[in-house]
């Protein structure tokens, strides 16, 4: 892996500041700048010292920076990313780590056009539903997925260069179209957040007290975050419907056959499912860290 | 705690072997008696030390003892419960640890009748998508919730023993009625069963390898059992398709939030989701271990 001059990060939260520790401790730039819009943010990131140097200035953020990193919402990526590129330098790369792709890559195309600095759109597949850098870990990235996104205005060194990076820190990296990410991940994960919010908000309050470790995995992400999820389901939102469609079919047919009283029918239901769960432990949680 | 003087174990899996070893650890009892149909079974659970003496002959399990345990599956319980009335002394008390109530309480208190041994229906919530003895845990049950039911049949003086015992193994107990336990299971157990599975069910398989945290936990429920779990859930019938309504009345409501991009109702409906989570991670997970 090539080191970098300087790395400059835009929003050092859980994502943005594991970047930055596991850059640091692997080494792989001279200096990590963070960018900050609040003190206290600024001050939490220098105390757990996931970048080198913290600034509230983006021209003096991304100055000199070869690699810049926005680690913000959805919903502000675009705008982050036409601000850096203009106090950029001329080769300067940009990329992201937001959950949706299609609509965040074409509007930062759209915004840089033939600037001479090149946007990738990424999207590590790290996380929890924690937010901020003080649930931040060097080795968030380490055996997770990422998936980096090419288009036809894609560079493609710089490509190589980002999905290098994120090997870097331990991901296994996947390319694919923006459109691709979007319906891969409707699935796999905008539809698990859809369920488990709808399956958090169905419980009746006086049921509570007895629930126990299955309702607490199941709804984990009904922790995330309201507001940056409202937006991640809503730039994906062709792709999520699909995906809510499938599981409806899928859950009508489970409860059917309960109703009829069909153990047959239940069993071979829960014994298909079971079979994918099986695929996800063998092709991804074996070679998960943790 | 009165002590027991023999308490034997009928199924010595994850549930019922945990409860041995937590019996063994706390010197709850002099003996510990594990009752097995399968020799290798038995082996596992000798080589656990999850029981003092494992047998294969019901009446020479049962013999003397004071609490009987079942640890089998709903669909088994009264069929074993049975069995081990006719061979148990005047005044045992036999209990369960089967996840749906209604239907197992009353088939038993049908079967003993004016029969001299005493059953009390119990669901200790703790548990796992695993089975067998091999992870079982001392600990499983502490600070776990356990429900204990109440009929018309039920002796008092049994019941507070029952109630005690669970308590001497660190649950906190509630004692309710079969048709309330079902009410209640239906919506923070089995309910997130179905759930998972519907969920685990539908994923494209192609999007499987790039799964993560949130899939993980959200389906960890689908790597259940498929026959234990069409039991369970086709003898808690009624209930479930009334949580299943309800559950589908709320999925709906966001899906329909997102197709229509309103973005205020999303944050509506992920936000009282969220509410019930932290009513969980305050009244529950606070005072669960792990």
């Amino acid at each position: 892996m090539r080191r970098f001059n300087k790395v400059a990060i835009i929003g050092v939260g859980l994502i943005g500041g594991s970047i930055g520790l596991a850059i640091k401790n692997r080494k792989l730039a001279d200096k990590v700048i963070g960018i900050f819009r609040h003190r206290s943010t600024m001050r939490k990131a220098l105390r757990r010292k996931a970048v080198d140097k913290a600034v509230m200035d983006m021209a003096e953020g991304v100055k000199d920076a070869d690699l810049i990193i926005i680690g913000a919402p959805v919903s502000s990526i675009a705008a982050l990313a036409w601000e850096a590129a203009r106090f950029a330098r001329p080769g300067a790369v940009i990329t992201d780590v937001g959950s949706t792709k299609a609509h965040v890559v074409a509007r930062v195309e759209k915004l840089l056009g033939t600037h001479p600095v090149s946007f990738i759109g990424s999207h590590p597949m790290a996380g929890s539903e924690r937010t901020g850098v003080e649930a931040a870990r060097d080795d968030l990235l380490e055996g997770s997925s990422c998936i980096v996104t090419e288009t036809a205005a894609t560079d493609k060194a710089d490509l190589a260069r980002v999905v290098s990076f994120w090997r870097s820190l331990g991901a296994r990296v996947a390319v694919m179209s923006p459109a691709e990410h979007d319906d891969a991940v409707s699935f796999i994960s905008h539809l698990p957040h859809v369920v488990a919010f709808s399956l958090a908000g169905s419980v009746p309050v006086k049921d509570i007290e007895y629930a126990a470790e299955g309702f607490r995995d199941t709804t984990r992400v009904a922790s995330s975050d309201p507001d940056l999820w409202a937006d991640i389901l809503l730039t994906n939102r062709t792709h999520i419907l699909k995906a809510a469609g499938s599981f409806k079919k899928r859950y009508d047919k489970i409860v059917a056959a309960i109703a009829r009283n069909d153990r047959r029918g239940v069993v071979r239901e829960l014994t298909a499912a079971r079979r994918n769960r099986d695929i996800f432990l063998k092709r991804v949680h074996g070679i998960k860290k943790g």
